[in-house]
């Protein structure tokens, strides 16, 4: 299935999955929509953090079709699932913005860790929630934000069991990557970051740590959606976390040399 | 003082201690010298071991001078302690190699870790061995080498603690720096790799491991001389861990750009 097909898929109610493991050699992205008043604070959080939310493109207002990652991908309806915020409260998660979408609203696309997935794979690093069709476990932790108001809070991550002797290797792979989050922000001992337990997500499904292996963490595009439920805009929508904005553009165009 | 200065005053015996955080901008080095009948299969075995023995210059027989990493250094006297190994036991600790020399020792000089230090330092990672002015802490571990008869058995790894925040960077830091040991080859977890008591380094002086810090580890240009116990000739010298011969050549020459 190729990106393409894969939005229409979407756009036609077909697909309703978490887009891990889909269109390997896309790039994936974050969604993140709101009224136009916000969006230059939001776009200067989104530079003082580009860990979490790497700008990828900015679409609007006036209109919802990309142009960078994909040519005319309609951003109000080609995500499996949305999230509505009223008053900074995560109100309910639809199929398509339909009858939330306001003319002034901007859309950010932020860089995505399944973007460089693949990379891990071909490098003989296994995934778990891939191999066990699993949404990626998130968390929320307290690691903390440079505020840009009303934006500001602590870091969500994603968490990959890795196997020890491949942890070094997964770090250098994905720092290759900056655009879509880049090397990991931390490197086993979850409490370090605020994670009491493991096993209990924020965000996606859990998944095993077996014995060998050391969680691994990388700043998370969802970041925003707990920025957004301290700023309490009125209306707010983002992607539900893990069914990501599929692009046509590809995950080798954001591969950087480290010098 | 110079790299030139401290071989000078190690030969006048005016200097003896570990070498960490001297000369920073030099690059350091292990030292084994054998016989030349085992200098094939010990050559082998570091082409077949790059992280723990990376070959950077190879002396004699019929000569104890360098060239490249230094302009005509003396290997039989100008490191601070060598440690003389007689079938397989390490037998003492001398200043010069002295008595114990052959016409036909081969002298082989491994990258050294404390090569990269200085580039940790200016990235802001501290070092605790150098800020408390001990030799850095070094553990046998289970991590098995390739075996080039009769050179064989476990990995010798360093260790520092490193602020569990800038972990990743140590790694990316270090990585590019591949001549010289390059990335960890393990973070956190000690038991992983076959330390059972971080508090009590196999070589080397134990350090704190304080709160928030995370241990990490790089491949040690020890792990010879841990090979050499299993080899049993009936002659060969090493530096003593630690006390590292100190060059000319510049620790920038061996950094490299990772693509």
């Amino acid at each position: 299935m190729t990106a393409n097909e894969l939005r229409a898929a979407i756009e036609r109610g077909e697909f309703d999955a978490p887009t891990a493991g889909y269109c390997p050699d896309n790039v994936q992205a974050n969604l993140v929509a709101l009224p136009r008043e916000y969006a230059d604070d939001f776009e200067q959080f989104c530079k003082q953090n580009p860990k979490p939310c790497p700008l990828l493109e900015k679409v609007g207002p006036n209109s919802s079709l990309t142009s960078a990652l994909a040519d005319g991908a309609d951003l109000k309806r080609c995500i499996a699932r949305y999230k509505i915020f009223v008053d900074g409260v995560p109100s309910q998660e639809v199929k398509g913005i339909g009858e939330f979408y306001q003319d002034d609203f901007v859309f950010f696309l932020l860089g995505c860790s399944f973007s460089f997935e693949d990379a891990l794979i071909k490098a003989g690093i296994p995934l778990r929630h891939i191999e066990e069709k699993k949404n990626v476990s998130m968390y929320t932790t307290n690691i903390p934000l440079a505020s840009a108001e009303p934006f500001k809070g602590e870091m969500v991550v994603s968490m990959r069991p890795i196997p020890a002797e491949r942890v070094v290797d997964a770090c250098i792979i994905t720092a290759h990557y900056p655009g879509v989050h880049g090397a990991p922000v931390h490197v086993g001992y979850p409490e370090l970051i605020g994670i009491s337990d493991i096993g209990k997500p924020d965000f996606g499904d859990p998944v095993d740590i077996l014995p060998g292996e050391i969680p691994v963490f990388w700043a998370c595009g969802v970041t925003p959606q707990n920025a957004l439920l301290q700023a309490k805009l009125p209306i707010a929508v983002t992607h539900a976390p893990g069914y990501m904005f599929v692009g046509d553009a590809r995950n080798e165009d954001y591969y950087e040399i480290l010098d």
